[in-house]
């Protein structure tokens, strides 16, 4: 097992801390390494042991474990860190995930030393929340029972606060992550090492970048490329303006650069760029669960007037089109629903429930000319109930080449159709402009896989 | 009492329907009746009285209730409803809430004779949920216990689907509502009509506006500027591109016009353009809650770093400045918390509690530089505790002339904060990009109010 790998792979984990040892800043204290023991015991199913540097008995040092762990989690202040991580090296461990904060160049350079001489690999430090597996419970965070569900969305975020804001939200609204990585200072392990696992991840259909700079801009370019032909990377930069980039540059320690180089950088990659983390987490649950889209032409299908009207709107400011239907088609939807005008977006009027969204999109997803659907449901002043939305997928799964996304607008009718949908392989957007959003983004993916 | 204020401010209201007539799409139906029957039973706290047409014995005519009511609402087919219409404006009722749609044009012609002939007004036909009025109760909507909470936002609506959605998103997220009214036909009571009662109500601070076209431009840029020098005009215009425009004029028979011409209107009239269903409500709850902004100077003091920059980027894009804060302030709060580097965008470091920032704010508030405040505090991977952020809104009190917005940035973090802050003065934004575009708006008001 590479020491990347054993990051987020391991079968045996040491979590090394005090009971003791409090810091003001740097997030050591015998509070937070309660909790990742905690996360560790409650969610990890490989086995956990937990090292506290200032027990008397006990598992108080490495060489009384009964086995050497792949993987050393370390929660102390700098100075005991870098000795733990000597110790960790020198045993076998196989790479190290250093969640504090505050170290100083030297303290640095005697970890990079470690990693010549024994080929350990270092996550950190100052990763904070470290690192999250949802296959095999791997959770090294210090929030109680922080855990997203399963899924297929990877997230590396070179900050503590974006990470925790994003894993925050995943697990507030039930995004599936398939693995968690922030990467901290990245004296070692860095963006490159992450793409490339990631890369290679089968549990991972998407990865999620959050990045305030780059190091080995050559290589982060020519590793993306190898990615995208398999599957897309978002990223969201941080520092995109000049005075924010000047605090970018203190914040991460990294050459922010100019935020057009990225720009062409991230084309050059065939990287997918988003502009705020609503953009990011909402196109990565698209690249989740749908396929790329192959032609700018959507067809929006709804039982409201308004909203689609709206959705129309943010078809065109999102560079896409609405598709024209074929009169056949038109026709033949406006004789089975007398009322109904087919012109594209189609308002399927308030009384619309399953029966007639399954017809109507099973005519519309049959059509060469149409390349994506954006369904809109809404339940207030409309007949449709929240059970009907499951002919949606079952629809769309007859047409695995065209991506749909669902709308069901609102506060509670959105939260009523999730949990009919919530799990499924339809995406869910509670307002339509969003949702074009995300078609945009799989509409882009789309344009790269045919470029790459 | 005139007539529009009739139909928001009425002492006794009766509710005309059947208990037989079900229509398959006009939205006439026992059900939907009942529905509203029971809203007005539940939440109106003036006299309703319930007209059953189909009823043997009771109220089954006007002539039998004991008093005339002020308002009549009509959930009935387009032919009875005409019939009915009659008798109320013979009999001295001031206002008409017609709820369905399906109208000929000689039933609308006939329904406009009896506004000449008795000065009668009438809202609708085809309103769908109708009005509400938080003040008092009166709600016409024909979804069981659908009732924002009251507040300070005027809504109205052209379509019935997205005043749904507003509305379902007000109730399920707490937003708070003085009024709401959906327009329908808009045979005789218009957008003029709406935009002049609710300048003038004094429950009302902002005024949104949901509109696919306007018939009598110039009366209601008039109107508008008048209204804007005292309360702020937000408009979200759908068909707002050359194919949605099109549906747009047979969604609602409305002379769509050139988007640009709208634009130009919008302008002279000191309305608020927004792009977007969640920037209205953003930008409107902001308002409700803050005063204009009188300057671009945007000071953003936060407990993480990404987040923060990520504020700092979305400052630029919204035309607004990072401020620079004097030497003076930057050496106090520095003295004060080593640690903490005081340049714009300021990050107190995870460690930041309540005492830290209500110095800190405190300072920063008094710099004559700043303009507006943008304040970030994360529970996750830091100290900060929900009700720490009571320390906000006491220190914002004191400098009523600038705003202050809170993003509790997240999912669970956000809900938390919510608990303790939703109903305060401070607005919250789950991710920094929204509160920077909701003092963006803040900040387009304060520019109206200096020209006009």
């Amino acid at each position: 097992m590479n020491g990347v790998r054993a990051i987020f792979e391991p079968q045996r984990v040491v979590l090394i801390g005090s009971s003791k040892i409090r810091e003001r800043v740097g997030m050591a204290s015998p509070q937070l390494f309660k909790s990742v023991v905690y996360n560790m015991k409650e969610f990890f199913r490989g086995t956990t042991y937990v090292l506290d540097i200032d027990q008397k008995a006990g598992y108080n040092r490495l060489g009384k474990l009964p086995e050497i762990p792949e993987l050393a989690v370390i929660l102390l202040p700098p100075e005991q860190s870098v000795k733990q991580a000597e110790k960790c090296a020198k045993s076998g461990v196989k790479a190290l995930v250093m969640i504090t904060g505050g170290y100083k160049n030297q303290q640095r350079q005697k970890l990079l030393k470690l990693k010549e001489e024994y080929s350990i690999r270092i996550l950190g430090p100052n990763t904070i929340m470290g690192v999250i597996n949802t296959s095999n419970g791997l959770n090294t965070t210090f929030e109680r029972n922080v855990m997203p569900k399963k899924g297929s969305i990877a997230v590396i975020s070179q900050s503590g606060g974006v990470g925790a804001c994003l894993l925050d939200w995943a697990c507030f609204y039930s995004v599936g992550v398939s693995k968690f990585a922030f990467v901290g200072d990245k004296i070692d392990v860095d963006d490159v090492d992450l793409l490339h696992y990631f890369g290679n991840d089968r549990k991972t259909k998407v990865i999620c970048l959050y990045l305030e700079g780059i190091k080995k801009g050559r290589e982060f370019i020519e590793e993306a490329r190898k990615i995208v032909k398999k599957k897309p990377i978002l990223a969201l930069k941080g520092g995109a303006t000049q005075e924010s980039a000047k605090r970018a540059r203190s914040h991460t320690a990294s050459i922010a650069g100019s935020d057009i180089i990225f720009d062409a950088a991230f084309k050059k990659a065939g990287i997918i760029r988003v502009e705020n983390i609503e953009e990011l987490i909402n196109a990565a649950i698209a690249f989740s669960k749908q396929p790329p889209m192959h032609g700018d032409n959507v067809v929006i299908v709804s039982n409201v007037g308004g909203p689609a009207i709206l959705a129309a709107d943010a078809v065109a400011r999102n560079n896409l089109k609405l598709a024209t239907l074929s009169e056949k088609t038109k026709k033949k939807i406006e004789s089975l629903y007398p009322g109904v005008d087919a012109t594209n977006p189609i308002d399927l009027i308030a009384d619309a429930r399953a029966e007639r969204y399954t017809k109507v999109l099973e005519l519309v997803l049959g059509e060469r000319n149409v390349d994506g659907v954006l369904v809109i449901n809404m339940l207030k002043s409309c007949f449709f109930e929240p059970e009907d939305a499951v002919v949606i997928e079952k629809v769309a799964v007859k047409h695995l080449n065209k991506p749909v996304v669902d709308v069901p607008a609102g506060g509670e009718d959105f939260a009523l159709v999730y949990k009919v949908l919530g799990n499924s392989s339809i995406p869910l957007y509670n307002l339509p402009e969003k949702a074009v959003k995300a078609l945009r983004f799989l509409r882009i993916y789309g344009k790269i896989l045919e470029k790459h």
